[in-house]
C-alpha cells in the first residue's frame, strides 16, 4: 500500500525481494508507528532473526519472508554440485522453520518452493525456479488480499461507521491484508466511510499498526479504548464490523482471533450489527472438530501491566501502569462461535461459517 | 482500610480531618499505586486545589473532603461577628462547590453541613456544629458502604471467581466502597475467592486503583486486558459480576458507570453470570425518565492514545502509544440497561433495578 514520507507517497509491500543484492527487503514493523523503515536482510541468517524477533509479524507477512529467504539461502550457493546444494538449502529451511517454530505460514511457504525447485536439473535452474517460486508465493497472497477486498467491498456502503479489531492489515500480509481489504476497495470505489479501530489492549495493534495503516492511506477513522465499542453500538454508531482470523475451523465455522474479538461479536449480536471475517484460505484449519480444542495461548503478563510507547524525549520506552504488587492473566486469543459471525469474507466469495464444509474443495481442503 | 507500609500495616480513610491543626488529610490518590503518601490540605483553598487537581476523587470522597473543607474554612475564623462569619462561609462554599462544578456530592454534602451550622447561635457553636456534621458525613459515607458489604458478602461463596471494572473501591469514598465493600465483608467472613480487576483503559483505575486495594488487602486478584473477560466467561471462568455506578436512575433501574461496563453486562447475560451493581443512595437519580438522555462525557484523545505509568528511571511519565497521525473518541461512561442486571446493592438491601422506584421512601427518595 501507499506511504507518505516527507510528501513524497510511494507504493511498499511488507516484504520484497532486491535480485541484484541477494536480499529480503523488509519494513521493520517493531518501529512503527513512530518511524517507517526498510531493512535489509543481507542473508539468510539475517532474514531468520528478522522473523525470530519480529521485524516481520503477521501469517502472510513471514509466509512470504520464509519463500524469500529460501529462495536468497538457495542463491547464496557458489557451485554446481547438486548433493552439497541439496543438503544447504535443506539447512536454510530447518534455519528458517525454528524462527518461529508455531507458526504454519513459513513452512507452507517454504514448501512450495521447495516443489518448484525439484522441478530444476541444474544448482542454477533450481535457484531460479527457487525464487520464481518465492515471488510467485507472494503475489499470490496478494491477490487473495485482493480478492477479500473485491468481495467485502461489497458489505460497505459510503456514510458506514466501521468497526475493526487488532491489526489484520497490510502489514500483516505482503499487501492489502484482509480486514482491512475492503475498506481499501471500497475506498478506490469512491466511497466514503468511518473506521474505528479498537486500541487493542495488551499489545496495542489497532493504535499502532491499523491506525498507521489507515492514516496512511488516508482513510478517516478514530482509535477507541476497547471499552467503548458497546457504547458506540448503543447509540447506533456502528453500522459493520470487519475482523481477521489466526485460525478458522472448516468443519464448525469457529473463529480463533485476538483477545476481545468475541466481546465485540456479542456486542453486534445483541445490535444487530453485522459482523463479518475476514480470512486467507491459509488460516482454515480443515482438522479440529471443536473450537474448545483450540489451545489458548496464555502470554507473558508484562503486557498487561504496561505498555510501550514514545517518552516526551522521543525514545521507545515501557512503562508499568499497573499497580506493583499485582500480577495479571493474558490470554492471547478467544474464539467466537458461529451464530454470532454474518459471513466469512475469503479470497473465493463470502460463506456463513457453517457453509465453509460444504463449499471445502473451492476453499482449497485436499484431505 | 489497610495499608502496609513497609511492613507495618495500618488503617487508613481517603479523607480524615485533623482537628488541631485544623488540616484535612488526604491520600494523594495521583501518586497510587506507586506511592502511598497522605497529604495535608492546609486551609481551604488547598482543600479546593485537592479537589480541583483530583489528590483525592470519587463520588463520596470528594463529597467528604468538601464537608470537611467547609468545617476547616469555618474554623479557621476570628472573631464573633456573625454577619461577617456567614459571609466567609458562604465564600468558602461557594469555592469549594467550583473546584468540581459538575459533581454533585460536594453540595449535598455541604447543605448537610450548612443546615447543621444553622441550629448554632454563636461563630463558636456554628463552627463546632460544621465539623460535627462533616463527621457525620465521613460516618455516613462508611456505615453505608458497611451496609453494601453485609448484603453483598451474601453473593460471594468460597472459590469463586469475580470480575470488576474499574475502582469503585475504598478510594473512590472514605473507606471500604461499593463494589469492593461485599469482597471485603466476605473475606471477613473467611471466604476465599478470587478477583478479575479490568484493566479499565483508558484512565486504567482497574489496574491501578482497584489492584492496588486488593493487594493491600490481601485478596488474591489479578489484571486481566479489558478484552480477556469474554474469553473467561466462555471457559467458565468467572461466577459473579461486580461493578459501581456513577449515576442510577430510580425510575428506570439504568445503571450510568465506567465505559466498558455495559460490555460486560452483555457479556454475562450471555454467559447467565449474576451482574451486580453496588451503589450509594447517593448516586440514585430519582428525576430522569430515560438512560438515554444522560449525557455522556466525551473525554480528551490523549488518554486513549497513550498511558501514564513508571518508567524504568522510577518517574512517572506519559508515553504516546498510538500512530502520531490519528486521533481518538474517548466516551468516558455507558448505560447498562436493567434487563441485563441482575440486582442493585444498597445500603437498604438487593433489589432488581425496576423495584428501586417502588422502594423510594426506603432509599431516600425525599420528593
Amino acid at each position: 500500500m501507499n506511504v507518505t514520507i516527507r510528501g513524497h507517497t510511494q507504493h511498499f509491500r511488507t516484504v520484497t525481494f532486491d535480485r541484484a543484492q541477494n536480499f529480503v527487503l523488509l519494513i521493520e514493523q517493531r518501529l512503527l508507528p513512530h518511524e517507517f523503515k526498510i531493512v535489509p536482510a543481507k542473508n539468510f541468517k539475517e532474514t531468520v532473526a528478522a522473523i525470530r524477533d519480529m521485524v516481520v509479524r503477521g501469517a502472510g507477512a513471514i509466509g512470504a519472508t520464509a519463500a524469500y529467504g529460501l529462495a536468497q539461502g538457495a542463491l547464496a550457493f557458489r557451485g554446481n554440485d547438486l548433493r552439497k546444494f541439496s543438503a544447504h538449502v535443506e539447512n536454510v529451511y530447518k534455519t528458517l522453520k525454528d524462527a518461529r517454530p508455531t507458526a504454519v505460514d513459513p513452512v507452507n511457504a517454504m514448501n512450495d518452493v521447495r516443489r518448484e525447485m525439484a522441478r530444476g536439473k541444474t544448482v542454477e535452474e533450481k535457484q531460479s525456479l527457487a525464487l520464481a517460486a518465492a515471488e510467485e508465493f507472494a503475489n499470490e497472497d496478494v491477490r487473495h488480499c485482493e480478492e477479500i477486498g473485491k468481495h467485502g467491498a461489497k458489505l460497505i456502503r459510503s456514510g458506514m461507521k466501521i468497526l475493526t479489531h487488532c491489526n489484520a492489515g497490510w502489514l500483516a500480509f505482503v499487501d492489502i491484508g484482509t480486514a482491512t481489504a475492503p475498506m481499501y476497495a471500497a475506498q478506490k470505489l469512491g466511497k466514503k466511510f468511518h473506521v474505528f479501530c479498537d486500541e487493542t489492549r495488551p499489545r496495542s495493534q489497532g493504535a499502532t499498526l491499523t491506525a498507521w495503516e489507515l492514516a496512511q492511506q488516508k482513510i478517516s477513522h478514530q482509535i477507541i479504548a476497547d471499552n467503548a465499542a458497546g457504547h458506540l453500538m448503543q447509540r447506533g454508531e456502528i453500522d459493520l464490523v470487519i475482523v481477521g482470523s489466526d485460525r478458522t475451523l472448516g468443519r464448525t465455522g469457529e473463529v480463533t482471533n485476538k483477545i476481545g474479538t468475541y466481546t465485540k461479536s456479542v456486542l453486534a449480536a445483541r445490535h444487530k450489527i453485522p459482523f463479518y471475517v475476514a480470512i486467507p484460505l491459509s488460516t482454515i484449519d480443515w482438522n479440529l472438530k471443536s473450537g474448545l480444542k483450540i489451545p489458548i495461548e496464555e502470554r507473558g503478563e508484562n503486557e498487561v501491566l504496561g505498555a510501550w510507547g514514545k517518552n516526551s524525549r522521543g525514545q521507545r520506552e515501557f512503562i508499568r501502569v499497573a499497580n506493583p504488587m499485582s500480577g495479571a492473566r493474558n490470554p492471547g486469543f478467544d474464539v467466537t462461535p458461529p451464530e454470532l459471525i454474518t459471513g466469512i469474507i475469503t479470497p473465493a466469495g463470502i460463506f456463513k461459517p457453517k457453509e465453509l464444509w460444504s463449499r471445502r474443495r473451492e476453499l482449497g481442503f485436499a484431505g
